[in-house]
């Protein structure tokens, strides 16, 4: 195989952030790229790159002979069709999370890809962040023994827009989903049960879609392992991403990345600069790291270091987080089946 | 008013880091112990410090008309008799917490306090830690804003003798307590609902006595605050205490103590000394700030900075937590009425 | 004016790291490379990135007409015959640090670009640290008042070869050379005097060369303040390069960077992995951001940001800390005039 | 021996200080205190700790054939004569320090000392740091290897009164003597050779006595390892008390101790409060531990683990200090003989 040839279906902020990381690689070239909103803005921005081919319908894109994997960065509801429409294909698929709403759809997908004999890679870009994956790496290695708490807190710096919140499928499917798969990653264990509590703390808007914007969700593990995760959707001093990790011989634990190391001491107190504002400072490695792995994967014809499977597992609990919250008690996994959302 | 003299029931461990910084304020004077083990070895510990009685029956130090106020610091299941006898003499109580391990007990014990017009501070020692202090200071000043998150780690080095787990009451009314009072210290609000979920990880030891020696438990407070505590009965690295609260308009947090500021690079890495090792250790500069803070109020007839009620709040949430795991589903305070343990 | 085409003299490691960074650039083409070993090695390099044209000599470079711009990145005894010689062609010049070890020859280097009225970069590269820059942006902003004392620690992790100490020009003109001009960068002031103190501690090898492996030297600015910097060739612990500026209205200091943000804490104590290990994973943005500034004051016709004269003062501080070791005493900068090595 | 029966030369504030914390000790009483101002204030001091006697002349005090031990804490000109007129009287002596501003006096205290057989100890409050005894600990267990580089900061939050600046001795003398004594007790060796520079940066007052309040002094030792040293009487974030030592195996460095370890991040930044204030709250344990360690030696008549001659050899740099910056020159310390100030 020579070069991997890429489409891209979706050129919002990410589907642009995954090509500028593919064109960097010699391994990789970026022929198409796919939007409904294929304007002159798309065109310039895809001229100043070399990406000769921009289709307005995502149908041509797939249906391209010279391309071999495509990057679905389409919105959520397009996924599933997607995923099986590039598997009919025969396209390796990257595919931003969450996969569905639903688990039977997801289901669906996943079905497809086994059939094609395709690969599926999920967007799960924290896996990849470098502090997260030197914390896994420790767990692994056994430094702190079996791991008996798992604390992780992600909140962003500020609400996504009214719109998206309408879309976004609630805090627990659309933000927590990180988390839930942050949480199987690190813990190297399934998530058995739930118990998810939340509030709205700081904009009623969320109410009118039934979603909070604050959220605490308890975890009970298959290796007996307890975890907790607590969500926000505003910190005002930036986007803050910690997880730790207490186990029977120590714990590990992953504080913010920071712009600088610059201390001040004043006759005020000692200051620092805040966090890396948001998830496009803290996670630009990783998200770099996530497109080579799925390259090298490719290539390489390896297991890929997040699939399909993990979409789905994060999805289970990021479903029964959302009962939890609606009836009050601890939700079982294995309560969760082929229901939609 | 000259001096306060105290009299302090039972000579274990706390009785006597109590007595040594009572008898290091100018305004105390520490007149008698009592303990049922009253041997050559207490006699020696008093003798030394000038302690001139000593009595093998607390009644005969309650009964003592030169004592302004008793220290209670004999096991649990004496409190409440004890609170009343001393509120019935006339005396101003310290008492260890929990003041008991079932409600109604500990409402008689109030009630008698009332009726007494005495004081009862109970001995919520963290309040008084300085980095505590400071934190509940910025979210009093509204440095953070309105509260959202609170959580609260609190992990000892290492378990309890056995004898000790067997009649504890139970991690959460023994150990996690502590955090419930923090928890509403911190927050400045009530807790109006917990859920609790634990494990045995540690030592199946606890299973026997119904114990778990890890727990986690998630908080709803009357102002619409989340939080969150976890507990371990074994950290090896040592006594792990923090608390972090975020809200609207930032985050708090505390971290643990350190012996020294030493930091040392070498080729394997980069280390630091472990955090102070146990509450003796960490909470030295709080259990002096205490009983200072009982004897101010005594002396200048100010209100207690923890009181009965305080008491008796934590005991409903570690009531409803128990209540919790037991059941496992989410409670509510209001549903902890004057039941038993 | 289009791209501006590169030509690169010079193809060790530097070399090389400039040229992978001028080649993500859209502005910018590298359209040859020189190196007196231009072997199949160099050639496999050059086309993995299409560069075309390898020339064994650099006079076939500079004497190209379509090269704009040339990075000089071989041996310090080439610099300035190279300087002149770009200068002469109308070529702007980045080159490598020092521009030469002896005043007087740097200065007909400057001379030459003067004339020629080309631009001249010297690879100060720590100038564009992400850190440090912060610290220069606090310092003139006034955040620490008028600074008083000005602190620079910076240290290898092991010793250069053996081959390279020979040649090396010495410590203060091989490594401290960095921080002089880091001195300069952060005070905002001219070095007037230094004092210089050292020791072979490490390796005796660096006796023979009349070289020392550890050094200190003091100090004096025009603006009063005052400073030190210390070196050492051996940092075991990885590559160690702190700045700190004490001022009148506080304190500002930068500590290093490290891979990751993982702390362990376990029965023996808390520790994180080691700083970036060298100036390659250290300053890697700070090398793509210093060709970025070249390479947009060429586009744009506007200041460099460190220029010749900044690498003619940096070499003066370096010749009278040489100085000052070999007499015992301080010497002022202005003792040091056109004098050779 | 029973109670070491102990009188207190000077009732300033350092000797209040000592008073009260020899007062907690049950090994002592402390019997005397003379000062020449023994008024009113004085006598209600003492009695609140019932100290019975107060003498205007240290001649009666030193007389009481009671007192074991004597701490002279008045002004640094009677300290020799106090030294000499205790060890003739057979009491032991804590002096703080300077024992003199030359060495022809400190000489002759040590001579009458040796004489009578008796103990000195100088206050280097600092060797007793819980900070700086680990550092200690950690550079002769071998932990970072033979020290190379040892660093030391010292800066105080405000300049003291003028009227003291006029009869201070100096920066080297009064301030940077702690330094000194530091650098040998970490490095284990003797300073060999001083160069140091200084400016007058924060008050014009401090030139008036041909004095700086900022000040640079670059150490050599005879083991052959480097250091330095600065000094500021002014940072207006607090007490900046800082040690670093490099080492062939590493390096070991020491911060500052905080008031509590709070941090707050808001949108303006991360923030945490200012180090303890000044040499009382940074010290406090350090002041405690020095009196404890010299009434444990005169108990158990082990050496004192910093003696007469340590108060020599620092008060030597101290003048080799200011007679380099007289001079502008490196000055060895065997340079320096019995000469005056």
């Amino acid at each position: 195989m020579g070069k991997v040839k890429v489409g891209i279906i979706g050129a919002g902020r990410i589907g642009k952030i995954h090509a500028d990381h593919l064109m960097k690689m010699n391994e990789v070239e970026v022929v198409a790229m796919s939007d409904i909103f294929c304007g002159p803005e798309l065109q310039t921005w895809c001229s100043a790159r070399n990406i000769e081919r921009i289709y307005a319908n995502s149908d041509d894109l797939i249906g391209s002979p010279d391309i071999d994997a495509v990057f679905i960065c389409s919105s959520t509801d397009t996924h599933v069709p997607l995923i099986e429409q590039a598997a009919q294909a025969g396209k390796h698929v990257f595919c931003e999370k969450p996969v569905s709403m639903d688990l039977a759809s997801t289901g669906r997908a996943l079905e497809a890809v086994r059939q094609a004999g395709i690969q599926l890679q999920v967007g799960f870009n924290r896996r990849f962040d470098h502090n997260f994956m030197r914390l896994r790496e420790h767990v692994q290695n056994g430094t702190i023994g079996d791991p008996h708490v798992i604390k992780i807190t992600s909140r962003d710096p500020s609400p996504p827009h009214p719109d998206y919140v309408k879309v976004s499928g609630g805090i627990f499917m659309d933000m927590m989903i990180h988390d839930f798969d942050m949480a199987r990653f690190i813990s190297g264990s399934e998530i058995e049960e739930v118990y998810a509590t939340g509030n709205v703390l700081i904009n009623p808007l969320f109410s009118q879609y039934g979603d909070v914007d604050t959220a605490i969700v308890t975890l009970r593990f298959a290796n007996g392992a307890l975890g907790f995760i607590d969500n926000s959707r505003q910190a005002v001093y930036g986007y803050d991403q910690r997880v730790e990790v207490f186990g029977s011989q120590g714990n590990a634990s992953v504080t913010n990345d920071y712009p600088n190391t610059v201390v001040i001491s004043t006759a005020e107190g000692v200051t620092r600069d805040k966090p890396l504002h948001f998830f496009l400072e803290r996670y630009e490695q990783a998200y770099r790291d996530e497109v080579h792995a799925f390259i090298e994967s490719i290539l390489n014809q390896t297991p890929l270091s997040v699939n399909g499977n993990d979409g789905l597992q994060a999805e289970r609990a990021a479903l029964a987080a959302k009962w939890s919250l609606h009836y009050g008690r601890p939700v079982r996994l294995d309560e969760i089946h082929g229901l939609s959302e």
